[in-house]
């Protein structure tokens, strides 16, 4: 469906979604952040077609969210590595796995899990104050500022 | 654009997305944890379509995120309140925000910024293991778990 453009929205959650909130585009992103550099490797784990993979991919790329590498093992193959910007993501995939986590599997039900390696146990995303203390969505207000 | 579902997937990032990764869903969470509850609300706020925010509001009442409440105020309309599982999804849209405000605005561009009231400065989404230490995507590994 098309949709009417947020790129000169004031809200950076509105912003993020612009760029980021299309179908695909975070699933490759977990995948990236996963290991996952060459096209093929994207499109077996993803199930997409060629096209709208390539699509993507080069939306990814002028986004400034992944960038076009020679392949790591030295082959005439391009791969695609994310950048700082895109590895920054990172809390947003474990934020959206979270959640996913803790609504949408039924009892008994196999679901992927991500553990920490040091400590063989989940990690936890938590939104906290400039003391540390935990914070929900009433402990905050909108301000506007100048960037 | 139509595309698979993902309702039967072991990825929890990818159920994620199949209940709220579509285009005005996570925007109407964020107004409704910013304090939005009216149907002609949430139209100012997004300004969007009658029918296609009574699409999306449908969604998410359906998947348990919203559900229609009387009015606060005793008059005769109906509200839409976050339920637990839609409040949870506070972490998601923090994430987002915390991504856009670091990569999407120009210098001396104007952005909403949202505040912790007790500290006056912007909260910190932030990934820790078990021990409380900060993990990045190269800390974990991926396995499969029963529910």
């Amino acid at each position: 469906m098309r949709h009417k453009s947020f790129k000169a929205n004031l809200c950076p959650v509105a912003r993020s979604l612009d760029t980021i909130g299309e179908w695909w585009s975070l699933l490759i992103v977990r995948d990236a952040l996963s290991g996952i550099r060459r096209f093929s490797d994207f499109q077996t784990s993803l199930g997409l077609a060629k096209n709208i993979l390539s699509a993507r991919l080069k939306k990814l790329v002028a986004c400034g969210i992944m960038e076009q590498v020679p392949a790591s093992d030295g082959s005439a193959y391009q791969e695609y590595a994310l950048t700082p910007k895109g590895r920054e993501l990172f809390p947003v995939i474990v934020a959206l796995r979270q959640w996913g986590e803790s609504y949408l599997f039924a009892r008994g039900e196999k679901r992927l899990q991500v553990l920490d390696k040091r400590t063989r146990k989940p990690p936890r995303l938590e939104v906290r104050n400039a003391k540390g203390e935990i914070v929900t969505a009433n402990d905050l207000e909108l301000v506007t500022v100048k960037n």
